[in-house]
């Protein structure tokens, strides 16, 4: 048996967690793995808050630095949060060769070049599974199983608080707004929950899939992000109507060397795996070029699942430390190249959902479908749905796949029809073909 | 960059996948990870074949032992199959202290003990992802990802074969037999079907699951094993109606202590994610403490996916043989105790669906329940169907959890009943709860 000792920095949710987590079942990682994890020393600025865990004399303290500086200690898990102090602590600690676990996605989609670059540097790792998909090992999976593999495709349900809001609108049949406030009420979204709801937080956990996938960190800019926020619970009944559900889906696609990277609500057929992904649950769907199609599915967040995954990592650097391993493979990953190529917005092929209203004359349908037509985007359905009182009726399209360009283009020339009443919604579909 | 030299024992199938993965993207890999794979011999008793491709001069063999011999080679792939010679060289090589790769469950679950063993004495390891679940990196997620977690249950879909008949006598209405013909001929079932059909081949895989998530060797006798042969349309058709689909499922439990195993045709609910499971794709539901529910899905079988997992566990045995790292976890974690106990067949408590045909009497039902009753198993739904032209009628139940004990004795005796005509027919029935 082997010891590793271990500094957490951050005591909130997740550190609880984690520590909760190696009190519970640090002897069974030990029989399985022959490395006992102690926890040395936990730095907060609260170390007076209880948080329902016995935690012996000496490990608390309130100076971060002080337990990086540790020559005792062999880890550092940085669950502060933020991208400021969270910054400064992981790359100190990585330039004094110390191995870093990380559950900080803003850190890593902000910042991750630079930390990569500085655990290469100083010969030693980070790792950070947390940082994506919560409890669900998706990036070990990536970068272990998966390694024979050209990723094709990557599409995730990465934020629970939003899979939760748009499973109980497709349930209840009730108002985003209705549905948020509950939500934040029962703790499921948090106040501002502008970070989940706009697909923020998709995107950074967007990123570094990508990131990992195709070799060079990628710079959130990369990523067309579009969230939730206002969500009409008539498209997501229309869509029910038409076989699909809507999911905040993170698509990334190899599109011809180019890299596709998006954030969206997107249309998925109600047969198809992903489809069935409810509540606060994540996915991430996988395609590689020589397994096919894998599915990772889990808690996305929370305490203990967030902490099993940091506990993961933890473990995998104490046997990297122990075995002087050097730089992993989580960051090796990360560093393959330069830079990459991205397929702009307007570039990218999708398919669309599209709902109009339309003034009930003769003709009306007709000069829409001139203007699809004009800008090449196929028709795959239309249903014309009843017509209200003031003489508008609803007309739901679904389109084949068309460039993102034509379809804004044809969406501007729609809404400036005099036949044609509200600016029309336009959604993604994702076919999986 | 580093090279590790790889020596492949058999050039079927799913040799010539790995071969073919690791043509395709050695040099993606290598960039990932810093090593490059080389493969340095491949053995097989067959070198003329054409398996299309480009093999360069010197590599093929018919020397198994010469490869493992070598000392130029650092890692042995074993790929041929069977329990025989395959524990022969998988052994030979252990004891010269070379790390080994398998896909072969049949010689795990039977002679698991002595591998593990071998590889301990000599300080090495033995990497065998492609045993289960074909693609999904399922027990490195076990291994690595969920290593802090005790694991309370896991539910399996572990053979390709039987679920894909499973969904086409679902989809298509037909009778088991017209289907495996059908499946034999498109090269999905095997010609004999027996290991498939019969739950033996998914028991393989169930066996070396449990052992992983409960520290010790499993024997086969410990697994109670029922197939899908001669699964009737009729009991598709009425789980369907009731809201279940029927499953191949291994069901693995903590079950107070006791190790709960088995194999065995079961319904889930159409609204559970693994009921989602279909044709040839497996997936794998593991819940664990810390982490809660999670699953992960992919192809089960095949040249590539299989291929996919071998050559994810060469690039870490590499890793492993490179940093001189010893014994590996997917060892380790297999020898923390001497044995476990199990929970005996008759002991496991479980719903069931029951499907019974009734004389069309005043009383027949009654001295059912009173059956049911007195073996302390509670109804949870009864739906009587139309009565057939002889004057029997199918009556379907669905019975709350009870001892297999209690289930066996009480339809032992409804069989003898005079009212009851057919053997009855009892399937297990899991809600997940």
């Amino acid at each position: 048996m082997r010891e590793i000792k271990i500094g957490i920095l951050g005591f909130g949710t997740v550190g609880a967690g984690v520590v909760e987590g190696i009190q519970k079942n640090g002897a069974l990682m030990a029989e399985r793995t022959g490395i006992v994890p102690r926890v040395a020393k936990i730095a907060d600025l609260d170390i007076q808050t209880d948080r329902g865990l016995v935690i012996p004399d000496g490990v608390l303290t309130t100076d971060a630095l002080a337990v990086i500086n540790d020559p005792e200690i062999d880890l550092i898990v940085e669950l502060i949060g933020g991208t400021t102090l969270a910054r400064t602590f992981t790359l100190e600690a990585l330039r004094q060769g110390k191995r870093v676990i990380t559950a900080n996605k803003a850190l890593l989609a902000d910042h991750g070049k630079e930390i990569y670059r500085t655990a290469q540097e100083n010969n030693t790792g980070i790792y950070y599974e947390a940082s994506v998909g919560g409890g669900i090992p998706i990036l070990r999976s990536q970068r272990a199983g998966l390694i024979g593999n050209r990723i094709e495709s990557i599409f995730g349900i990465l934020n629970g608080t939003c899979n939760y809001i748009l499973t109980r609108m497709e349930r209840e049949g009730l108002p985003f707004a209705e549905i948020l406030a509950d939500a934040q009420q029962l703790g499921y979204a948090e106040t501002p929950p502008d970070l989940d709801i706009d697909g923020i937080d998709t995107a950074h956990k967007a990123v570094i899939l990508a990131s990992m996938a195709y070799g060079a960190p990628v710079p959130m800019s990369a990523c067309s992000t579009k969230g939730i926020r206002g969500m009409s619970a008539s498209e997501i009944a229309n869509a029910e109507e038409l076989g699909y559900r809507i999911k905040l889906l993170a698509i990334i696609k190899d599109n011809a060397g180019e890299v596709e990277l998006s954030v969206e609500p997107t249309l998925v057929p109600k047969e198809h795996m992903i489809a069935s992904v409810s509540d606060s649950f994540n996915a991430v769907f996988v395609k590689g070029d020589i397994v096919g199609e894998t599915m990772y599915y889990g808690r996305g967040a929370g305490r203990l699942p967030t902490g099993s995954a940091v506990i993961g990592d933890i473990m995998e650097a104490a046997a990297d430390k122990l075995n002087d391993v050097g730089v992993p493979v989580s960051v090796t990953m990360m560093l393959q190249r330069d830079s990459l190529t991205y397929c702009s917005a307007d570039n990218i092929e999708k398919r669309c959902y599209v709902r109009l209203s339309l003034e009930d004359k003769p003709g009306a349908m007709a000069q829409v479908m001139t203007i699809f037509g004009k800008h090449n985007i196929s028709i795959a359905s239309v249903v014309q749905k009843e017509r209200h009182a003031a003489g508008y009726a609803p007309v739901v399209i679904l389109t084949q796949e068309a460039k993102e360009s034509e379809f804004s283009a044809a969406m501007d020339e729609i809404s400036a029809l005099a036949v044609s009443r509200h600016v029309p919604v336009r959604m993604r579909l994702e076919d999986f073909e």
